[in-house]
């Protein structure tokens, strides 16, 4: 499949090109700055340019699959999760609709679940995530949701633990390699579609643990 | 009907309280905070504490119908734009909907259908009041959402103009107090149910102008 990675110069993006390249996909990265096509085309994906904030539809022409992992980053306002994060996974889930593309893979966040919940600094942030996978579950999409708990820079296992069901806790960090190996697993197995998949580190392989939906 | 009014001390809010008290309702004017309570009573609404971000529900006890008019405003972060204008309106609604309460009018704004549009610093502001006017059209409850133009605190008029389409202009301003009265005719008019309209100064009188439906 020709699957767009949006955010493919992010933590995760950057894990996920390359394992989509190994599955046998033909991976593009949308990226929101040309300075950033040569670390897309290191990876071996097909870098385009896509503004979620501004021209963006062109960027999904020929796409059979879409991964949403961009995100405002830390060190930008509130004012930018509200208008990338939020407005922007809205713009990407609305394009693809347009398109016809059938199959999209949000990557949320575990405490999407509950806005509300502690630490309080990350309340607005999880309010955006939240909403974003509210539509995107109402769309028509064929979409599966999946909700890290804290991401980690450490080599991928290839075990997490998943979780159908909300639990009361974080549980165990997860490597971003992991995610983004759960992303290519997802995309290889129907039985996710339709799924709000919490993700931890664990010690079950991958393809096992998504499984169970 | 005993209808709440969420932001009762807003400017909406308190050319709204005493006009519901001249239509026969009896308002419950909901508040943030007891030092807000004397401003409430004085307009003839019974004052309630509810908290959008925290101990909300109970505020709705008994209550006919729901008028959401609060704002983090313009002085706070887009934080709070996420806490209160996004999250906050979504809780209310939801809180309607589990307590049984089918009416629901929310005071959006005008560029609400189009986020992106210029001025640009509005933007964030119009992501939340959009993605909570899509939660409410798209919950089980009797909605209309009102998306008045700029805003002033001339005196009401009476009269406004109102469209049930989208035109490409923001048309003339409008007083608070005809936003106020617009929201009174809307409860006594199902025609308006289900309809999202956009209110401008003008010479219709209200309770005309929103029979269009």
């Amino acid at each position: 499949m020709n699957v767009a990675v949006i955010g493919a110069n992010g933590g995760i993006g950057r894990e996920l090109v390359p394992r989509l390249t190994n599955a046998g996909h033909d991976p593009i990265g949308i990226v929101r700055d040309e300075s950033q096509f040569d670390a897309v085309r290191e990876r071996g994906g097909e870098p385009r340019l896509g503004d979620l904030e501004g021209e963006f539809t062109p960027a999904l022409e020929g796409v059979d699959a879409v991964v949403f992992t961009a995100g405002s980053g830390g060190d930008s306002g509130w004012d930018k999760t509200l208008l990338v994060d939020l407005w922007g996974a809205r713009r990407a889930i609305k394009a693809s609709v347009e398109r016809g593309i059938d199959r999209f893979v949000m990557i949320s966040a575990y405490t999407a679940s509950d806005p509300l919940a502690e630490p309080e600094a990350l309340r607005p942030y999880r309010v955006a995530k939240r909403c974003a996978d509210d539509y995107l579950e109402r769309s028509p999409l064929d979409a599966t949701v999946l909700r890290p708990t804290s991401l980690t820079d450490e080599e991928g296992t290839g075990h997490v633990s998943a979780a159908f069901e909300y639990r009361d806790e974080n549980g165990d960090e997860i490597p971003r390699a992991d995610v983004a190996q759960t992303v290519v697993a997802c995309l290889a197995n129907d039985e996710t579609i339709g799924e709000t998949v919490r993700l931890f580190g664990g010690d079950t392989p991958i393809e096992n643990a998504i499984s169970h939906g």
